[in-house]
């Protein structure tokens, strides 16, 4: 993408309403902007990110074997009140009235929705288990909406829905999602530590969150240290295999919100120096809840004896569109984002430090060609921007690799090139990093 | 995919609420479950169409030029009150009231959010020429919804908003969609025919509706015959050239919607017997309408003498959910859908005719991974249902290309292979079927 053809309105000033570093520097960027109280326009270098990251959660779901489907975001209310919840979600429900005065509701989950679904089609214990997800925007009418995507209104969630026969098979289902989120976070380039958490609404015995720790989180956390450090499952990880391993390993250390935190235990487990204490930001959470939704709507299935059973189930949700906000948390300086690598907007751009010159010029649509045709996404600054704000747009909007391409090292056959994560700088032929960056789209 | 994993609901009865051929099989196929009157859920099969298209759709966007963001699906009542179509839209709109009594509107179109944001950032004729599209779930709050996902309520669609200086620009903005539009149907296996048409609600005067031309469509058309016959322009088409041509080409003959077809141009322009009137269904819609947006809204530019100009504006639809129905109208038969290859939920199906045959397993377990090795999207089933109803869902879903693997073939080292859109059957061996596909796919 050439610079010059695309939309980028890069902000100058800090925008006041930003709270926090990840809204402030969204809005600075250009990624983002806001359509009213914690409803926002994702810009094209925003929506970019939007995308890749959607395409990880995606990518891990199916890889779990979770089945991919779309249920819309208006919703009846007369199936919110099957569930008893209609009355008890309060007014961050958004409810709509049609034309004819038949109720709906914007989506703020999708249990009731999903368990319809299931109860018209399964009826059979040989079609389970079963889990199903979607990536959808819902709306949550937050009474104070605020630091940017971390809590707006309109926001994109990918929720996965899983159906068993009994507990035992329910907790194989939540097991699986337990390890497709290890891996989902942690190819993002974040630690999204799994901690034992209250359900709120959504109901159950037994549910995690993923926290990413950071400062400027919503809630209190404690945990081991050492719990940092723990493997990530490889993408060859059996999933019909047996998983309890690395969900003992995962949850035999201390890791715990503030809501459920246990003083005494954190001090009798975990030694003094190994004690974190933080805050965290929630990019994920999953839960059992057993039959709370299929028994007062009766999704029941003929179990191998021909009698009637009501399924088990669990819910998994990822904030799609909160993450884009919580790597930045996680990924910045004062210069402006440090996107990892997947889920960058651009992987690399060419800065051409010297526009109209004649063998600068040349030189950035060789390597921007070249590059292309390597299957990099490439950004082209070829505008009449000077190298200082060049260099400074590079950093702010966070690409991971700047090549910078000016008249002295060119006459060296040399191009300067910068990763934004570390700040290295490295001068190599423009065959050479064409090389390298072309090898790493290929491993992909 | 193993079909014993995946969720396909197939419906043995036909729905009695089905009025048309495409609503009729997209619910016996398992595409889609209605949720709310014109609200639909896309189960598994249905959503993989959705995406297909909606790629496309994608791609030949972004090959022309246009630039994707993604807008909320809600939006300010105020923002409509700024271009007075808030009171003009009627009871389309689905107008909603948050919990602070804020006025919302659930978006039918763009026009207002859109120029919003152009006028937020873009302050220089320097930005210019500039095209910016979503794709994104709308509400039209239909007094009668019906018809599936051809009339439905919340429906997915791609809106395209460009912005130039004066209409000169605006006519190559419209005609860079114009051919994009050519090239997006006609990759779906659809001839979508330009005609003239009424600009209804958007305003304007220059539109033309995209027809696929079909007995069960919403509005009367007449047109040439030979605008059946015309090229498509190739993906190397430059849309930094001269797309005049072209243009003149496909509105040179005649091609107009009822609403303003004109019986006397028609028959003395076009012979008796190239003379089509049929009826049609809309799949995208273009508009140029100047400064109708531009000018309430003060979308303003500084041009390059330094005066302020209000820009020109058009917009650009193509009904991506609308689309999948659309489709299936053209492409079906008594046995059920026909999918183009290129918006197929599955480019192949593997039927083990002998499920529990060691033979006929072994030989689908390989055909299976070999076919997934070189990049083949395919479905196998590997259910235990008897022959006859795996030719039969095989049919109803209408994957191209069905693999039949029986045990008195195989003994002969062949598999049967049935191509759905003509019904031919040619025998061959599996190493020659995983050719021909792995061949197809290396050169898409």
């Amino acid at each position: 993408m050439r610079l010059s053809r695309f939309f980028l309105p890069i902000l100058k000033e800090n925008p006041k309403e930003a709270e926090i570093v990840s809204h402030r520097l969204m809005l600075r960027a250009g990624m983002l902007r806001q359509e009213a109280a914690g409803i926002y326009a994702w810009l094209p270098l925003g929506f970019k990110v939007l995308k890749k990251i959607e395409q990880i959660v995606r990518e891990e779901q199916n890889r779990a074997g979770a089945l991919e489907l779309l249920m819309p975001t208006l919703q009846l209310a007369d199936l919110w009140r099957e569930s008893g919840r209609y009355d008890a979600y309060g007014p961050e429900m958004l409810r709509i009235s049609d034309r004819h005065k038949r109720e709906l509701l914007y989506g703020p989950t999708n249990e009731e929705m999903i368990t319809e679904i299931f109860r018209a089609y399964v009826k059979s214990y040989r079609n389970l288990p079963l889990n199903l997800y979607h990536i959808q925007w819902k709306f949550r009418d937050e009474q104070r909406p605020r630091f940017g995507v971390m809590r707006g209104r309109e926001f994109l969630m990918k929720d996965a829905y899983s159906f068993d026969l009994d507990e035992a098979g329910a907790r194989r289902a939540y097991n699986k999602m337990f390890v497709a989120y290890l891996r989902t976070f942690a190819r993002m380039g974040l630690k999204g530590i799994p901690m034992r958490a209250e359900t709120g609404p959504i109901g159950g015995d037994l549910s995690h969150e993923f926290i990413v720790l950071a400062e400027t989180g919503e809630s209190g956390v404690y945990c081991d240290r050492n719990v940092l450090d723990l493997p990530i499952p490889s993408a060859s990880v059996d999933y019909d295999g047996d998983l309890t391993p690395i969900i003992k390993e995962w949850t035999s250390l201390y890791a715990a919100t503030e809501d459920v935190h246990d003083g005494a235990r954190f001090e009798a487990e975990v030694p003094a120096e190994r004690r974190v204490h933080t805050r965290g930001i929630e990019v994920g959470q999953i839960f059992y809840f057993g039959t709370k939704y299929s028994e007062p709507m009766k999704a029941l299935v003929a179990g191998p004896d021909g009698a009637e059973v009501t399924i088990h189930g669990g819910s998994y949700g990822v904030g799609v569109s909160r993450l884009a906000g919580a790597i930045i948390e996680a990924c910045h300086d004062d210069a402006g984002i440090k996107w990892p690598e997947e889920v960058a907007p651009f992987r690399a751009v060419i800065l051409n430090l010297k526009q109209g010159g004649s063998d600068t010029d040349a030189a950035c649509e060789q390597l921007y060609r070249d590059l292309l045709a390597k299957g990099v996404d490439v950004l082209y600054d070829d505008t009449e921007q000077r190298a200082g704000g060049k260099f400074a747009t590079a950093d702010l909007i966070g690409i991971p690799w700047q090549i910078m391409v000016g008249p002295k090292s060119l006459a060296e056959g040399k191009v300067e090139v910068k990763t934004r994560s570390d700040g290295a700088r490295e001068m190599m032929s423009p065959a050479d990093i064409v090389a390298r960056l072309g090898a790493g789209t290929a491993a992909s």
